[in-house]
């Protein structure tokens, strides 16, 4: 039987763990992220959903020092320190091919060749749902005690290129520095609109 | 002083509720959810990191009868009866036109010119940052104790211009309903990759 919790609320300190005391950070404590750390992220992160369990995200986890310099010069200014100091950043990319791998990840259905054919239609779903995959990938990370900064701000072609070379139909999509926060290294929290600004109840 | 929760992980409990035993449902049961849970939820998401805080989800969130009938109208036939059933379905929108809010949601710099002239751009980033926003939104439903059921099988144009008629910048992405799941709804668990599978560390 399935495990529910319907009306269990989270507790007040971890709802500030995983949204409101959370923050992106801009500099890294000088502390290492573990293999095994890295691992409980995905273990995590592959449970929450994705269309006809698609799973369409591939991550390469950026540790060594020669290729977070690489990856640093492919960053906009503002980003390269970023990730030479953090212990490790992840590359977020999609398969534009994760049909190929349907036949195991969604046994229930021939889903495959629900995708056959549509490269234009598979690229939005890769897109959209290694997108979701990411943001499971921040909350994971909080949710083992480890501080997120993700970034958009890097050239993806050679990301691309670089990392994902033996995988020409994967895309990289954006990147997320992931460690320990240093607290000397945030602004003022931005703004959060309320309700009534970005949602209609009809 | 930001609250730090470094090398806190949540308890297995937590862990189920948000992830492991988290599950997808296909049916709800008849239980409301109210305003406040929405608000709620809202509440939790906005918190959640966007590039440049741009905050581009737009929600319409979908309770009276006539509109799940609507909506229903749009979805795929496997879609429809799920969101009859479901005692609220959000349309997950974004706008394109999200730079127009920079200048207050994001008062550290000049954001809104960052963006300006470049719709192309504005759109990759509406829709990365709506996904992730969508992700956010389901490990705030499942926070508070309700369940998710997101969907992409539904017509997004008809869905754009019937619920966000008033909005003529924004597109609707994807569905997902939110309630009290079904256990007799479930499908037995689709399989997940091993670490190996879709990650490298580098």
């Amino acid at each position: 039987m399935t495990k529910q919790f319907h009306d269990h609320s989270l507790d007040t300190a971890t709802l500030d763990q995983l949204f409101n005391e959370a923050r992106t950070y801009n500099d890294w404590l000088d502390k290492d992220v573990s293999e095994a750390q890295i691992h409980q992220i995905y273990d995590l992160l592959k449970m929450a959903p994705t269309s006809a369990n698609m799973q369409p995200g591939r991550f390469v986890w950026v540790r060594s020092e020669d290729e977070k310099h690489t990856l640093a010069e492919f960053a906009s200014d503002g980003n390269k320190d970023k990730i030479k100091a953090a212990p490790a950043t992840v590359i977020i990319g999609y398969d534009i091919d994760f049909h190929e791998q349907l036949p195991w990840l969604f046994p229930h259905a021939d889903a495959k060749s629900w995708f056959e054919g549509d490269e234009a239609g598979r690229k939005e779903g890769a897109f959209r749902n290694s997108a979701l995959q990411g943001a499971y990938l921040i909350m994971a990370a909080r949710s083992i005690g480890l501080d997120c900064g993700p970034m958009s701000g890097v050239d993806l072609d050679k990301v691309t290129e670089h990392f994902f070379a033996d995988q020409p139909r994967v895309k990289a999509d954006w990147i997320c520095s992931v460690g320990y926060g240093d607290p000397e290294s945030i602004f003022e929290r931005s703004p959060r609109p309320d309700f009534g600004t970005f949602n209609t109840i009809v």
